[in-house]
């Protein structure tokens, strides 16, 4: 496309991750009735590093948190995205992100790649308190998300509040005033009846 | 939905702008047949912004242009994504986004409201080193999704080169590598018909 080559596979990559526009998330957007992309997701999440990270647990390097959370889903354009509650799909999740980072990163010029795939090696790897704070951003956007849609994908999938806990707990790795913040709208959205209570303990 | 004052602020604003994939540009994402939303076109620009940088005409600092491709297209929201070749749309733009901008970047704190209201004047002014690189890169990214359609939407709008040359003129004050390769893609495009030639001067 054109003839300055870095400038070229910087242009291809761009490209490459249009895709991530098409690659579709659990929960709806609000004011549409319509799934999320994991491309507009990570939007949001890099704007709520911008605006958050104040609240992080230990003082965090802002750009490398935008820098994570932007790129943190790219791998699903290959891997597709693998719902967190599936225990199944979650099995071979390494393997097929793995390959699709080798993919997509490796169209990049390579100092870039290498910088790409250590941004995202160091979100999965989650010890950073950068990769703390991110992960716990990506959890919460989610928890608002299907808040203000009244619970509608909770509800629809039988997610029981033990599941959304759990998926949660890593919050406080990354923030205490978010994962307190977390304990409220949990609390709220099962006094609303958002989704499923608890499962009871088999006798 | 949470008592912690300062964050229930910052929620709220980022639910607010989830409606922001929900305001559609002139442009189509690359293989789907849909308008692109300006919160996914955001996210592509910070991005650009990260690998791209290094191309700018004066060093940039890359974390202030990331944070003002971020927030750039907010406004939309209220006062709508306006088509760059509407030259009547174009004169209440300002009117319509300074009303924008006060009601939605007013919901945050107020440090924050005031530091997102002068990023976003920032990127207006199109003054500082950053402002042009942002500006720069925000006008070739739909030069690149076009050319990559074959040209559909400049066709279907009856767009011709000389209107394309115009809009992408400022991206040479953001970086003169990048100035080159668009002058590169439109010839390309212009070879192949992808829009129409230049209006033939009145006798």
């Amino acid at each position: 496309m054109v003839s300055h080559e870095r400038l070229a596979a910087q242009f291809e990559f761009i490209l490459e991750i249009d895709n991530l526009k098409n690659t579709f998330r659990r929960n709806l957007i609000l004011h549409g009735e319509r799934y999320e992309n994991s491309a507009e997701h990570s939007w949001s999440l890099a704007l709520m590093a911008v605006l958050m990270a104040e609240h992080a647990a230990v003082k965090v390097d802002v750009v490398h948190v935008v820098k994570m959370v932007l790129i943190h889903d790219i791998v699903e354009i290959d891997a597709g995205d693998t719902n967190c509650y599936d225990v199944e799909a979650n099995a071979d999740k390494v393997a097929r992100e793995e390959k699709a980072a080798e993919r997509i990163f490796g169209m990049l010029p390579s100092d870039q790649r290498d910088m790409v795939r250590e941004l995202w090696d160091e979100f999965e790897a989650r010890v950073t308190p950068e990769a703390r704070f991110a992960n716990a951003i990506d959890r919460i956007l989610p928890l608002l998300q299907n808040f203000q849609a009244r619970g509608k994908p909770w509800i629809k999938n039988d997610i029981r509040v033990d599941q959304v806990r759990e998926r949660m707990a890593p919050v406080r790795e990354g923030s205490a005033i978010l994962a307190d913040a977390v304990a409220e709208i949990i609390q709220q959205a099962l006094d609303r009846g958002y989704y499923l209570p608890a499962q009871a303990p088999a006798d």
